[in-house]
C-alpha cells in the first residue's frame, strides 16, 4: 500500500490496528473515516489522547486508573472504607462500577495468578492488599475474580493469606446468569445454582 | 460512570465509540488497552493523528486523501495517463490499489447518486470528471462502482455524459466471486456470470 498514501497514513492506520476490537481491514476504515471528519473527531480525539497521557495515572491506593491520585474512587468520602472488593482488572472495577453493585473500596490485583503465563504473588498487587488490611478499619473482602481456574486459584491464594486476619472473606455467587437460558449453560454452573438455590 | 474516573478517560471512551467498528463497550476496552500502554501506544496514536490532522488534504485532482498534493498516485510519472478509474470513495480507490488491479489515474466521486440520500450530480465531483476528460488525453474510462442500483444509476449518468466524448467507457464484470459458492450466490449474479460467460 506504501504507493497509495504517504507514509503518515500508513502510520495511523498500523498504530490503530494495534486497538483491541479493530483489525488489519477495519483500522484502515476507521482511519479514513477519521481523515474525512478532521475537524468534528480526529483534532477532538488526538487531543483527548494526548490530554489522557500526559494527566492519567495509576491509583497508589487501590490500582484503579484516573486523573488523579489518589483516585475519584478512593478519594469519594462517601464511600465504606471496611469493604474492599478485590478485582484483577481496572476493566472488572469498571464493570462492577457501572452495575452499581457496592459502595466499598475496591483493590485492582492487575492480573491473576497463573503458572502457565509465570505470574506469581509478586507480580500482582497482593502485599499493598495485605497492607491496606493490616490499617485494620477493613471487615470484608468481597473476591470478585473471574470464574476461572487461574482466578479461584488467585481467590484460593488471597483467603489463605488473610485467614490471619479478623475480618470476612467473600467470593461472588455462582449461578444462571439474569436473563440466561438453562439450556445454554454449562454443569458447573447448573450444579452451582442447584447447590446454592434460594427459597422462594 | 462518572463517578468511576475522571472526565479525560470518560471522553476519550466517547470519542472512540464514534469510530467506526468501535460500539459503547468496545471503546471502553480500548481506552483501558491505550492507557495501559500509554507509552508504546497511546502517545504515538495521539502523535499520529495530530500528525494526520495538520498534513492531510484532499487531492485537488482526484479526491484520493494524501499528504501531498497531487497525491502520490497522481504525481507518479509512471502511471497510465491515457486511462481514469472512477470511484464512489476513497476506499474504494484503496482497494483497487491493494488489488494492483490497475496503472491508470483514478476519479474520486465522493458518494453516488442517490434520490432516497438527496445526492445529485452537483454533490458529486463529476464536473471535474468532464473538465479532466476535456483535456484530450484519456482514450478509456472504468466506472468501477458497486453493483448497487445507485452505483449503477450513477454510471449510466456518466455514461450518457461522456458519449459527448471519443472514448472508451468501461465497467466492471459481473459475476461469480473467485472462492464463491454458486450456492450461496443471487440469481442476479448467476445471471451475469452466465450470460458473460468465457471460453475456456
Amino acid at each position: 500500500m506504501a504507493a497509495v498514501t504517504g507514509p503518515e497514513i500508513e502510520r495511523l492506520i498500523q498504530l490503530l490496528a494495534r486497538v483491541p476490537g479493530l483489525g488489519p481491514r477495519s483500522a484502515r476504515r476507521a482511519a479514513l473515516h477519521l481523515v474525512k471528519k478532521r475537524e468534528a473527531l480526529l483534532k477532538p480525539l488526538a487531543d483527548a489522547m494526548q490530554i489522557a497521557h500526559e494527566r492519567i495515572i495509576t491509583c497508589t491506593a487501590c490500582g484503579n486508573i484516573d486523573t488523579q491520585n489518589p483516585c475519584t474512587l478512593c478519594g469519594d468520602p462517601r464511600r465504606d472504607d471496611s469493604l474492599i472488593v478485590v478485582v484483577a482488572d481496572v476493566a472488572d472495577l469498571w464493570a462492577l462500577e457501572r452495575a452499581q453493585v457496592t459502595t466499598g473500596r475496591y483493590h485492582v490485583l492487575g492480573g491473576v495468578l497463573s503458572a502457565l503465563d509465570g505470574v506469581g504473588p509478586k507480580d500482582l498487587a497482593i502485599e499493598s492488599l495485605v497492607q491496606r488490611i493490616a490499617t485494620g478499619t477493613i471487615r470484608e473482602v468481597i473476591l470478585a475474580l473471574n470464574a476461572t481456574v487461574d482466578g479461584q486459584t488467585t481467590a484460593h491464594y488471597i483467603t489463605e493469606l488473610l485467614s490471619a486476619y479478623t475480618l470476612t472473606v467473600t467470593r461472588l455467587a455462582h449461578g444462571v446468569p439474569v436473563g440466561g437460558e438453562l439450556d445454554y449453560l454449562d454443569e458447573g454452573t447448573l450444579h452451582a445454582a442447584i447447590r446454592q438455590r434460594t427459597a422462594v
